[in-house]
């Protein structure tokens, strides 16, 4: 198999340190997107919604969409289990996911996106008025994730997610949105520190 | 358990053809969206985010996120499998699910809570321009998944999931958002009358 990368791209990086906190080693095929390589031929026939990572099996079955590609590598390499175990366990990683996704890493993207210079050709139309939106909603969320963060070690709970790999994702992605993290939110920067020291991070 | 159900609104929908597709009755508890009691002093303590569907188990554990309750549920009552078997069919309706999720059903919504003055206590600011720029993002979409369904009977392959459901409640939700299936598109309505016609599709 293969995977398409996109180097520092926060998605990809998603992947990576999934991978990384598996163990699981993966033939990587760099892809520039600041050249916007991952609208080449070649990868448009591969993912025609022209998004990075893609994962090519060997069969050329071929994987999109981050979240997909992570689950494919938890079903074949169970351990350390990274979308939680038990119905209770799963469902409550996906609520977390989801969570983090929703109110923290995509209103991140939506003001680095709607907001940011380099960003003009890639988002069309760049809609100011909505990048500035997102970003009180961002900020709020930290908020809410501090206080959850308060009476246990990770976003989900006792163990290490991929819960907690969208949210460092999402947290070092702020910088490329011009946010920072708000003053006096100790339980979310106590995290942060935690996963962030991981060898994984630097996946 | 108890589900705390928001009526017409898209994301209680996928909840409830998700339990009847498995053929699961859970106590619900309506809640009034349109009077806002999602925002209420009890929706809150058990939602922060104020968000519906909520699931409240029997021990007092709460949990949110229609894609999480769902999962919940398949953990509990695995067959007929709505989140797809073995690594590459999981991967396959994970896949899919996000594929409809963010380039189908996230644009609909957008344009509906941006544009519909309906909304405007609900999305603040409104911002007509990004309402704008989604319709023909989840146009687009439309083309893309027809050509995907020329060749098999559901979005993901050859079995049910959940990513028919996103699918199903987001076709019906364009009409919200003032947005029409474009013509000819006959994979995508064969398959939307098929979906549409299955006992569930009227939970």
């Amino acid at each position: 198999m293969k995977l398409y990368d996109g180097g520092r791209a926060p998605n990809p990086r998603r992947v990576r340190i999934f991978l990384a906190e598996k163990g699981i080693e993966v033939p990587i095929e760099p892809v520039d997107m600041g050249a916007l390589e991952h609208k080449s031929e070649t990868l448009t026939r591969l993912n025609p919604l022209q998004r990075l990572p893609v994962l090519e099996l060997d069969d050329g079955t071929v994987l999109t969409e981050t979240v997909a590609i992570c689950r494919y590598f938890e079903a074949l390499h169970p351990e350390p289990a990274l979308f939680g175990t038990g119905a209770l366990g799963v469902a409550t990683v996906e609520m977390w996911q989801r969570r983090v996704e929703m109110h923290l890493f995509y209103p991140i993207a939506q003001a680095f996106r709607h907001l940011h210079p380099a960003m003009k050709e890639w988002e069309v139309p760049q809609v100011a008025a909505w990048g500035e939106a997102n970003k009180p909603k961002a900020l709020e969320f930290l908020s809410y994730l501090d206080e959850a963060l308060a009476d246990r070690p990770f976003i989900a709970g006792e163990d290490y997610s991929i819960a907690d790999i969208t949210g460092l994702v999402s947290i070092d992605f702020m910088k490329l949105a011009r946010l920072t993290v708000p003053d006096g939110l100790d339980h979310l920067m106590r995290w942060y520190h935690t996963v962030a020291g991981r060898p994984s991070a630097r996946a």
